[in-house]
């Protein structure tokens, strides 16, 4: 089979201004160096950048590499049998577009393979000092040849190339025409998924369900909102409507997330996940496949964790806290002012004032944000994990607890403690309205600006990382709510928020690698608590409206209570029912599993009755 | 390799007096006939019983045939490279034991592929109707042989023989020293599971490791129970204390049990379960295997559950309601009674007197019981599950539901609506000594006196089917409790069951067919259900108790609900968190399967190289 020989490059390494030529002449040897050198046997050539010093290098690989590098990382591809198999490069003529070698791995899957490859580089077992750079010293068992120019802060960034083309057509499928502009069509999810990879298709495709699967309640909430019956029975049939709603909700996801976990290979992919590359330890022999492999104890990790983690994390909680009883206090002190001007009351001003103790506090939480973020990076960077998946559910979980902790312990202040629903309303809104204001301007139309000022090149675009997900994502969570409008909003939010990150991942923010991810990660538990949390506080806000407690006016205080934990237990009962008599798996995917499954299995046996023969 | 010739009875046919001798010799021909006739190919004899008829048949086979069988039923052996494998007769010298193909096999697995065979056993295209009952038609899509017999009331019984030898030795590690009698040695429970088969083994597990938590909880309570401390402290020291030790002890029964499951090559059974034998349903091609199998409509399934299952359940319960709130005015009367009779306070006799309805109750209790059962099963029946396990864990489902409902509803109405502790106290003593005591004598004394009397022979002992575990488990389930002396009653109770329950399955059951089974069924869920109903009682039952109020005499009714509510959700929420932090499948389990699962997929791919070449 012939493949191409044309140097494609893939991935660009930029170099700051300070790298010498000798650390930069290193690292071009070791990238082209063959493997029988410890090399990683890609092609690389060191380029002039604007500013024409030679700082960029690009990366790529001839397609037997590739594809050798595709069966490495076990990827698995559509058999001619219609199967899901791991890729064989001397099977390929047997996958699906095998006869095209060249255009059989996606960009975004040679990006991501030379990128496990530049992270796995190590320096030679004689090399003990940094070439160029004589002081850094090199520890043999941890050091990668990626992090310590990193740590040299040699290397600016590592980033995979646009492919202009394929891109304009992706976006024009994605939200160029009217007809998807308007919901009207299905997102080309499989194609996002091969241009960015699966973690961002996953991100897609969960707002694409959400947003959808948000019309309903929508419209439920603005029937509810103006139908003629007493606020008790609105508030208790939206309440009632919104568990089951969302309960199904997330088990319908579970299983849409699992059906395309399954058809883009990465269902079963924790089993054989690969290390990351800056897992670090000693090399054992591993238990599964009887290779050597890094191993670091996971006591070590746990007393990290008990020891380190857990209290940093607890005094960032107690500084958020005190932010937030400091604001409390201005807030009172500001709206008690505006209260003894009690002519001018309902004017526009007034309310605008009232907002400002909010939007500062926005901003202050939004820059502490910022610094906690890296922090919770460093934290889990230390523990050392293993798995890139668990690394990013421990790094989610970490921030799910801090953003949690700044959106609802407001919410639950004015609701529970003082039982003041003007603001509870107010601090929904601002959360809502302003924060999306303030965070369209900070992560899209700043950086675009000052983008087209700059006139990028390279298809390189500002090297903000994956955008965080997470603080929307917590926003998203604010819908779990009794107040119809709330949901409303949080739709058109949605609708204008789909388009928006559409368009940043192709023109603001730099192209990510593409990353092999089985769902959105722990976001499934994060939703999952926070609708259990939802179905706690609704009952308790419908329970605390004064016109709900005159409608039961005939029950005494206890009675009335006693009522309304009765009907909190029976919606949690119901809820957790309804999420255990639904399967998270399609009957189609699972019969698919079990079906190659038993045909690996059928080839073990014949493999062991050959042998006997 | 040489197999023994000899014809080893395993399995007994008990034919009632009214069988044709015409149909047990169709019965004979057809388990006798080759494989090629579509017959089950195994060995039989038709003796005499002890009354001098012909209505006992031997079935056995020849070892090549039971190789053969246990292949069919894709047993697991270990390897001699230690992993487990699936059986291949062919590939036998590689498995353990491989060089004795005679006793390769335990007796149970022997007799469960009997049992299997004797069960799938149909009749030929061209009979349209039973040999010696013309009247009896045959339909072809449906019927089993074994089905139309017992149908015909021809066939009273199929039992597994025992192994006198064997039991001997069992019963001797087992219960029958000393040593053993006071738990200082842990159950033989390999040994079990070879004899019993893994559905028995597992039950013994459970009880042995449920017996062995229960000491810490009982030592704590007596300690609680003397510690002069105020009541309300020692409740809710014991309660928390409760909550955190249920939840670990579940936790560890699923690693537990996941562990001995992967041992008996259980684990991943459900896969590729074979259907069960009374499944029916038109012939389909299996879209995992690609062979021909019997398939039933899901929804068919769906809505005789909906339409017919679910109406007769909720007809049961209401009867069963009407008769407890019956016996609850009977009671309440006798009581008043007795309390009118002032000078007799405290005597044996009032007390006696006071337990004569609830022992009355029990009985009738007893009685309708026996009868749902059989009605659950009809039930079960009908639904025509295909696997075995969802079979039984919708009956389970089934009888959980009644018996929570018969154990439970005195109990909460007495403590939340008459808050009525004296009488909780009492249905609790009477449900786990009256009760124990009236069961003890029902299931094992009286069936022994009655055997003694009939002189058993064949090694054949009551045809009692295998006890029910559920009455058993769910009054387990009672040790869910904040009163430390039910836990100590409870463990007094299970030290003597397990030696009473082993002595019943070698000496008063009849043996019972193997069951290859993954864990103790529905049985998780129910405890898991349990466990979580148990934080909520309790809690309630702390808050409710007199000396606890006044212990919080400070606090308003409202804040003294509030509270309680508030520990609640804390300590649920700590529970869940718990069960979620705990993985249930061990470390080394997991890695286990992965290597068999990397094992294979090696063997898939080694296959399509060397196709390839």
């Amino acid at each position: 089979m012939s493949y191409s020989r044309r140097f494609e490059p893939l991935v660009v390494v930029e170099f700051s201004s300070s790298a010498r030529n000798d650390t930069k002449q290193w690292l071009l040897r070791r990238i082209t160096a063959s493997r029988q050198e410890n090399g990683a046997e890609l092609l690389a050539s060191i380029e002039a950048d604007s500013d024409n010093k030679n700082n960029i290098m690009y990366v790529g690989a001839l397609t037997d590499r590739l594809l050798e590098g595709g069966e490495e990382l076990q990827i698995k591809k559509r058999y001619k049998d219609g199967t899901l198999r791991e890729f064989l490069v001397a099977d390929i003529k047997n996958f699906e577009n095998g006869d095209d070698p060249d255009n059989f791995l996606s960009m975004s899957t040679k990006q991501r393979i030379i990128w496990e490859e530049l992270q796995n580089l190590r320096p030679e077992p004689h090399e003990h000092a940094v070439p160029g750079a004589p002081m850094k010293s090199i520890d043999q068992n941890d050091d990668t040849i990626l992090g310590l120019l990193k740590n040299l802060d040699y290397i600016v960034n590592v980033f995979p190339l646009h492919d202009k083309e394929e891109l304009k057509r992706l976006e024009h499928t994605w939200y160029m025409t009217s007809n998807s502009w308007l919901q009207f069509k299905p997102l080309p999810i499989r194609q996002v998924r091969d241009y960015f990879g699966e973690n961002v298709a996953f991100y897609f495709a969960f707002l694409e369900y959400y947003t959808k699967s948000l019309v309903v309640p929508a419209i439920i909430g603005i029937i509810v909102r103006f139908f003629p019956c007493a606020d008790f029975l609105k508030y208790s049939f939206y309440c009632i409507f919104n568990v089951f709603w969302w309960t199904i909700f997330m088990e319908r996801w579970k299983r849409l997330g699992n059906k395309l976990a399954f058809e883009w290979g990465a269902l079963d992919v924790q089993i054989f996940e690969r290390p990351r590359p800056l897992y670090h330890g000693p090399l054992v022999r591993s238990p599964i496949t009887n290779k050597l492999e890094r191993r670091y104890p996971p006591w070590k990790r746990q007393l990290k964790k008990y020891l380190i983690t857990y209290p940093v994390i607890m005094i960032c909680l107690s500084i958020s806290l005190t932010i937030y009883f400091t604001y409390y206090r201005i807030q009172k002190r500001t709206n008690e002012q505006l209260m003894s001007d009690h002519e001018k009351a309902m004017s526009l001003s007034r309310y605008g004032l009232r907002i400002v103790p909010s939007a500062g506090y926005s901003l202050l939480v939004t820059t502490i944000t910022l610094a906690y973020k890296r922090l919770s990076i460093l934290l889990t960077d230390f523990e050392n994990h293993r798995l890139q998946s668990s690394y990013e559910n421990n790094n989610t979980a970490k921030l799910f607890i801090f953003y949690f902790m700044n959106c609802f312990i407001g919410l639950f202040y004015e609701a529970f403690f003082n039982m003041n629903y003007g603001n509870v309303a107010q601090l929904l809104i601002t959360m809502l309205v302003v924060n999306a204001l303030i965070n369209k301007f900070v992560e899209t139309i700043a950086p675009y600006i000052a983008k087209k000022f700059k006139k990028g090149q390279l298809n390189k675009h500002d090297p903000t990382h994956k955008p965080s997900d997470i603080e929307k994502q917590t926003k998203l969570l604010t819908t779990f709510n009794v107040f119809p409008w709330v949901t409303i909003c949080a739709l058109i939010n949605n609708i204008f928020e789909l388009r928006a990150d559409a368009f940043k991942f192709c023109h603001v923010f730099q192209r990510p690698f593409a990353q092999l991810v089985s769902n959105i990660g722990s976001w499934h538990y994060a939703f999952d608590v926070m609708s259990s949390v939802a179905v706690v506080t609704n009952t308790a806000l419908i329970a605390m409206h004064p016109s709900v407690r005159d409608y039961f006016s005939g029950y005494s205080d206890i009675e009335y209570i006693l009522m309304f934990v009765a009907a909190e237990h029976i919606l949690l009962t119901m809820k957790y029912a309804l999420m255990f008599a639904i399967p998270d798996t399609p009957m189609e995917v699972e019969i698919e599993r079990a079906r190659s499954l038993y045909e690996s299995m059928q080839a073990l046996k014949r493999e062991s009755l050959s042998a006997d023969e």
